[in-house]
């Protein structure tokens, strides 16, 4: 039987942890495991909000009588050094030491000795983690609704310049009816836009407080939770402290891992589509766009090759997205409270989900609209617009043929039976080989002899654009009120 | 070449679909396509949003100029009809009119005539399906919120019923920290209660009206959408009207549903989890709860089952509610725009994603809670709780030992010192077969001297549980704050 | 306590199921309960399987001597009548009996008695449905082979009247090489030929016994397994019986079915890719080919429409299957042996499966290969190739400049240097608007004075194309000896 | 107007890169796009199999008289060279040259000059990647084949040394059967020998040569694939080559991946299985095993911690391999041919789920069945196994009531009334508190007169055990014959 006399704790748990995790256990880790379950070759970008949680719990430790006044001081002169070296690369991070946190916190013990064993007092890894991975989350939601923002504006100064410019309308891939390519560009920064909402109601959720809840039954010690809540800006538009209310819940609750890597994946769902139509668009034979040679590649045998990897590859990490997506849901599936440590998986998946927004964003938004020319003060370099290209597409495929239906109907007949006169109309105008517009008047009064020469107004492209005329329509004079109220609410000046 | 006059449009173009789709088709769809396309077997759940649509829509046109009296009149007379219709079963449903939205209009033509005709004016099926599916994904939101807190209520009476029953806390399934039975309970409370959150969130987005979008570009009739949306009860918190702003987002975007679904699939999760911990609990090793026998069923060999058929059947269908959220995904990734037909694929996933929430929450909620006694108003046959199983599991695994290190903390010894310290103890008790709280003082005393007979305090389990009192602690005085804020939350009132 | 004289045991366990599951029940099940845990409803399409399986057991419990003769014809008897029932649609299934397993087996003991309550010697429904399923699988999985085969055959026949027929080849959806039409179309034969050899793996490990395992451990009757295993044809190449070698695997593994969705998921992503394709060439911008009016369906607005809504739908369907194999890998995913009730929630995921692969495949093959006409043998009906369109997009986007690179190399340039130079050479091209091939003779050699006027050759469609004549290549010569190699594989005759 | 003797290519088209892709581009890729497009970082793991590819490709095109003799030595010289500098870490990876192809050749240019310009004769990075891919993968295959046979030892091992050590089989979690914890073992050896099978599979469908399909459509070379699939290793069972046979799917055929992924995923779906086994088994209210405690870890705060961190993380890492099966899936989804810049994002979830499989292999094996002692060749520190524990919880829950059925049914009552027989001597047994075989033999007699003194061998777990001897169930004699099974298929010896 084992003598406690002879079985001496270490003189610093931490630094013992080769030897094995603690008195308890009777062999070191081993070498393969330490590899398996270690996370710091990846947590350690968790760095600056495990110190900001460190620095508002000892804070929060001095208020409530817990650590001396010498004792935080302490502590937070160490947490300043270990962000300078960390900072400044010179910070050795251990894999014996497992994770960002027991990195930071023998490193901190190793600098200020006793005051560093005293941090962790009413605290476990598992609420600091948790507080940790939520900071980090929140301001990386902050940068990429910055982004989705820039993308918007950059769709938005494409779409001013291009009002008027004609493109078939597409569904199922068939013209349909004309469209502004402004009107489409629009339709885009819709979805990038409710994809800022959905980050927004992300955030809200995120941003409350682990901490305090400790291993997962709450601390015997008396713990000012709504301080280190503030002290963290973690706060509701009122500015009172959200705070986890129940300590389980606390250490093993994920979901806004889960819900920010849906609202991911809807991003990249909206990149994807975005990427399909460039690619459609850049091909011989549309011919819509172009974009920036510096967006492209050639290829390595086909010398005549630019090739739009970019939209490509972008369309391809929405794959990547949604398979961490899926990778978080399958690691939650069937958990058991409390915290398990399955939940370490959760880092890897939202970190690179974090990545692949951001750079696609970013590029995304230079891509489409261009770089600003530091001289001019001018956007430059974004997608180059074929309008010649765009209407000679929309005058294929009887673009037109629904005003003239609903020409028929402002003449009295019920919708279906204009438009199975209409139907009966390109039939005819499709084995003539012509569009509806090239039909003489006498011929078009055959379907139907109430139409009169006003009708080819209905039939041209320009007409047929300006009559959708109503809230949501394509016609120009809507486009200009959305731009507006689009400009508005991304703060764009008369100067951007 | 066709002759106008020799190719008659047909008298209604509906009825004449089992022919060609119109005048401008040379054969009839295959019988194996009408299958392959037509929806009509499982979108005719949507008839009272296609119905309510309907009726808003022939309003506006009247309102608008676009219908006359007589004819509104008609058309709200005829769907009075086919409401009632398909309500009482009377309603011949055909494949050959693909949909839901054709079958009522053509029923609706041959009931009112010319009338029925003018009703698509302005409208296509793309916004129409899009306002349709909307519609009642809202209603079915606020059936499922209603669900959400039926369950949250069930889990507070049983919770209300054991604040001071003891169970282990475990963490990685190791005994960790005694907690109290409704704590544990209440943290799922939590987790449903953030579904409700993120459901709430879900319905504003998807209560946004598409129609007046038509086809894809607007329309050439000056619909007044306000009108509508208001007429559908599609406003936000203020009483504005949501309006889709852009046409071509407004017919192809299917955020609402994915957002929806990946809601849904969070739900099911914290199922999942639940689920999981009904079953190990009731596996006889744990024997800490029982469910009621209507919620079990036996084996067809072995006489001695009684299984936990409900928790088991919940957990796996967690599978298909994820799958149906990966094939939302899946469906949209990459789509042009504007409407393509793959976007018909979103309702089978939608409708049994709603189905399986609903019925999961339903039988959740009384396998919990039990049902509601008429004569007593009690609530009966929920589960039953064995407090003395759960006790006992308490007793192993060394439960108070973060007690005995936060005791040493307070008598001055650094935190890390004092695990180790324990680290040690426990060691030692593990040896001898006993609990620490079975080892003499003097034996204790060995480990610091600081220790006094007050340490048994610590070491019980009541002692470990009242002592972590702080905001979200499993302190019985904490849950019962928490429970008053549910309560409240929840409007029960005392005789709940 | 109960006394077992008056708690009696019902005459037919299965007949008092609404009772309570056995004597040891205290309540019967919940109504709620019976329709959430109930399979009937879809595992019903069982019954072919559950009716095999039986009649196997049955001789074999006669063979081994755990059945009378007389009960074993009455076994057979009854379960003909059964099957006669079901086939004819007279039999009544019932909610009360769960599923396909205990109504058939209940209506067996009321048709002959107590020979049908020694049925189930030996066997647990776990065993049993282990085998149903597995059963059936294996037969769809023959019948999805053979469709396989038809969507093969349907692209071979359009490949063999297309070898000439030229197109652009893409990379990046930009203009890369010339192929053959033919050669893009045995592209995807080659895939699902693929496919195909997948299923045989899958039907392989499908097609093995589960029966016998009983439960979950084995059973103490002296079953002969392999007896079972040949009567259902559950053999090897060599006729050897397949037979789970472990009684826990054989009634928790659901490896068979996760195989062959996975397996589906690949056959959608290839449906899914050539339907994207067709999609493409049918817009009116590519114009490369039309399928037949009965593959295409019409707007309710647009009256020009004819849509695509087969590929677009069987694109959308991949999201389905997908969605069906995440759903079958959450659900196995972390449970424990042996069988649990998740497991029921495998059927319908599979069901559908089968059905989407089975209602694609068969539109698939017609849809690209037409029918058979009755009287003159020939197959009209399938896609109509526009090879003029097809012509005039590989003369744009300079196809064959891979040809004046390999040309140089032939006259000594490393390959590096002659992919810049040709690189330049289209610059200038471009500049002119102009193919590489209008360019002068003068003109080329400036590039490089070893062009002579053979190159003129190099840079035509057709000199490209007969180019690459090595295995694999899109020369035609390579192209009619793929053909006759899958002309044999696939069992075509000279008529066919 | 450009002019060509102004614009010269550059003397090294890869040299240039950093000024645009070649003399086609009019400006430099950006720096934001490099990173975005570039692979090299994660690629740079497929130099073996690109250089293996390179070397077979210069020999072959030697032999058809592409490539001189001097040429192809110093191509071999070259690549010999950069092999030793890759090894050890000397080669200068380049952003700038985006993946491990061009960085290669790059350099080999660099050493040898004009010879390494003509390496890329006949090939295009796309039919090169895909090579490399295929062959990288071929080889891992291999690798987790072999520790898949590891891990079986390692069951095996711990199997043979407890076939008559009884636990409860559970189906449902409740007490089923009682079974051998061998037979339990062996059920995971099945899995893992299905898997085994999979890969084998897989393998033979990956292990086929694309190079030679050049950039899409094959080369105007007369190269010689069989040669280079000879050399490569990439022949049939019987020797002869395995070759794409369609150069459009070879270069974008990535089947081999998403079924390699598909298989990985049930490889991991049965490591969670057994992980959640193993977890719950070492949780105290089990304690059926331990595993050693360097695969163990404490807690920051609970100083009596050990917890199962290894099998907790692999049952998480099921998540990661199902996501990135889903990513692969979700990338090739809709993808028209041939290569576009989509599959580049293949490469990391393959990867990454190559990683996964092997550490978590390595890691079960030698966690199951401990480490080989070098001294004594004894295996040493797998998992202990607690015998008692698992036969007093076989003794719970009325393991042996479906061998009192049995016996009944021995006696002659049909199965199903047996059944309900004995549903109610459990009935009576549990009111009374205690196990059917403490009930007095005239007790027994109650429920059925036939019930003699022979009862209770039955009623005992050893005679249930011994009973259940059919093919694959769980009497010893049946467990020893498996264990010899799997003997001979490892290659065990009497020695291991």
């Amino acid at each position: 039987m084992s003598d406690p006399k002879q079985v001496q704790p270490s003189a610093n748990q931490l630094a013992s942890k080769s030897e094995g995790w603690s008195a308890l256990f009777a062999e070191p880790m081993s070498e393969l495991v330490k590899r398996y379950t270690a996370s710091v070759f990846f947590d350690q970008r968790l760095w600056r909000a495990d110190i900001a949680g460190s620095r508002a719990h000892a804070r929060m430790l001095h208020k409530v009588g817990l650590l001396s006044a010498e004792d935080e001081a302490a502590i937070q002169r160490g947490l300043d050094q270990i962000a300078s070296e960390i900072e400044s690369g010179q910070f050795a991070w251990q894999l014996d030491l497992e994770d960002v946190h027991l990195n930071i916190e023998a490193r901190l013990t190793a600098l200020v000795g006793d005051a560093g064993k005293r941090l962790h007092t009413g605290r476990s890894r598992n609420d600091q983690v948790a507080t940790d991975v939520r900071l980090w989350l929140r301001d990386e939601i902050d940068g990429i609704s910055a982004l989705l923002q820039d993308v918007q504006r950059a769709l938005l100064r494409v779409a001013e310049q291009n009002v008027e410019v004609i493109l078939p309308g597409f569904t199922h891939l068939q013209v349909a009816q004309p469209v502004s390519f402004a009107h489409h560009l629009l339709a885009y920064v819709e979805m990038f836009q409710r994809d800022g909402e959905r980050l927004a109601d992300v955030r809200r959720r995120t941003n409350t407080l682990p901490l305090g809840a400790a291993a997962l039954a709450g601390t015997s010690y008396p713990l000012d939770r709504a301080f280190v809540a503030r002290a963290l800006g973690m706060v509701d538009a009122e500015g009172n402290p959200q705070i986890c209310q129940n300590s389980l819940d606390a250490v093993s609750d994920r979901d806004f891992a889960i819900e920010f890597s849906a609202a991911a994946a809807l991003i990249m769902v909206h990149v994807s589509r975005l990427s399909e139509e460039l690619i459609v668009w850049m091909s011989q034979n549309f011919g819509f766009i172009r974009i920036a040679d510096r967006f492209t590649t050639g290829s390595s045998i086909m010398p005549q090759k630019k090739n739009p990897d970019v939209p490509e590859l972008a369309r391809g990490k929405t794959g990547r997205v949604v398979g961490h997506l899926m990778a978080l849901i399958t690691l939650m599936k069937g958990q058991p409270l409390a915290y398990n440590k399955d939940n370490q998986e959760d880092k890897e998946p939202l970190f690179d989900t974090v990545d692949t927004l951001r750079d696609t964003l970013r590029i995304f938004a230079e891509m489409i609209g261009g770089q600003r020319n530091p001289q001019t003060g001018a956007f430059e370099g974004g997608i180059t617009v074929n309008a010649e290209a765009m209407r000679r597409a929309a005058q294929r495929g009887y673009a037109t043929a629904t005003d003239l239906a609903d020409y028929l109907v402002k003449k009295g007949l019920p919708f279906r039976d204009a438009h199975e006169t209409v139907a009966l109309a390109v039939r005819i105008a499709i084995e003539r080989g012509v569009d509806l517009s090239a039909l003489p008047l006498e011929e078009l009064q055959r379907f139907n002899p109430a139409i009169e020469a006003d009708v080819f107004d209905a039939l041209s492209l320009e007409g047929a654009l300006n009559a959708r005329n109503t809230l949501g329509g394509t016609a120009p004079a809507q486009i200009r009120t959305q731009i507006a109220r689009h400009r508005a609410r991304l703060g764009l000046t008369a100067a951007d």
